[in-house]
């Protein structure tokens, strides 16, 4: 299993997806806005960590980036984005992030790393489940970003404590990412 | 008065902000900080806007490549981003955005082409007050971007409602923004 993660995405899930192709590339954008916001959220939680900050402004630009290229498929399928909704699979990952420092701050840098990593395994089942097309070409074009992603992240986790810390912390959290992805339903959305 | 603003920032203020150009600068980060946020809370409020998406994100890219180049100015100082505290200005503002559609959208972009007519403003007095140096080319390279934002959230604001429906609301949140103004204290703040 790659990047750590202790779970595969249900089989069935990925031809929910394409079926409803517009509702998950909506789901999509938002998933790069939310991202976006997360990484905002991070430089205005710890403005004073200057690698952190340069970091965060640069995936927060890049998120944007996808946003759009997101869009623009979405776009030129004749459809728009529609409103977000909840996402319970990173509602209940995030419910694991520790209260108060130093521990708010190595959880939430894991659990955006998994969240990554879980992108990048479900980019892959969507390019596996899609004909040659615009759409497959987009997933193609972004899967190598979550990895780099899924990295960085790691790296900041590393940085704020220790490599073992974060590497026994990384393995409690993935454990339970893992539980989440099993009881997920099979929706047409990127976590479902 | 440029930009439809109804009131001078005092100019005492200029030399406030230049006399503590470390807290001017990490304030300033945070501003574009929340510029970028603000533009992502429009993507959530109003996804099934194609040309509102595609522009808000293009907005809010390119204040997070402001935030990065203001980032750059303060670490050539040997000085680091502070934590942010709260914007009486903005909240003042804000606090005039009517509740439920249409007139909250209005409203918001109104106010929000205002804040960047006041950034407009007050950074032809930073560079007023500053000698020939990086602080006060980064002013002179970003003051452009903030009249050009002022001129897309009106169009906007046009857009959404009509062209002298916006120009009366502009009317009378500019005269409620000028006596915001006049009532700020002189601090090392792009609000202040």
């Amino acid at each position: 299993m790659m990047l750590n993660l202790k779970s595969a995405t249900n089989a069935a899930w990925a031809r929910v997806a394409v079926e409803q192709l517009d509702v998950l590339l909506s789901d999509h954008a938002h998933c790069e806005k939310k991202a976006a916001a997360a990484a905002i959220a991070f430089i205005n939680r710890y403005p004073m960590l200057p690698a952190l900050v340069d970091a965060m402004t640069a995936h927060a630009r890049e998120e944007l980036d996808h946003l759009d290229r997101v869009h623009h498929v979405l776009r030129a399928r004749n459809a728009a984005m529609i409103r977000d909704t909840a996402d319970p699979y990173v509602n209940q990952l995030l419910a694991y992030v520790r209260r108060g420092e130093p521990a708010y701050q190595l959880d939430a840098l894991i659990c955006a790393a998994l969240i990554e990593a879980r992108s990048c395994e479900r980019f892959q089942l969507l390019i596996d489940a899609l004909p040659a097309c615009e759409e497959r070409r987009l997933f193609e074009e972004l899967m190598p970003s979550e990895a780099r992603h899924y990295a960085m992240f790691m790296h900041f986790a590393r940085e704020c404590s220790s490599a073992r810390e974060a590497e026994a912390r990384l393995e409690e959290l993935s454990l339970l990412e893992a539980e989440i992805v099993r009881a997920l339903p099979n929706e047409p959305r990127m976590h479902g």
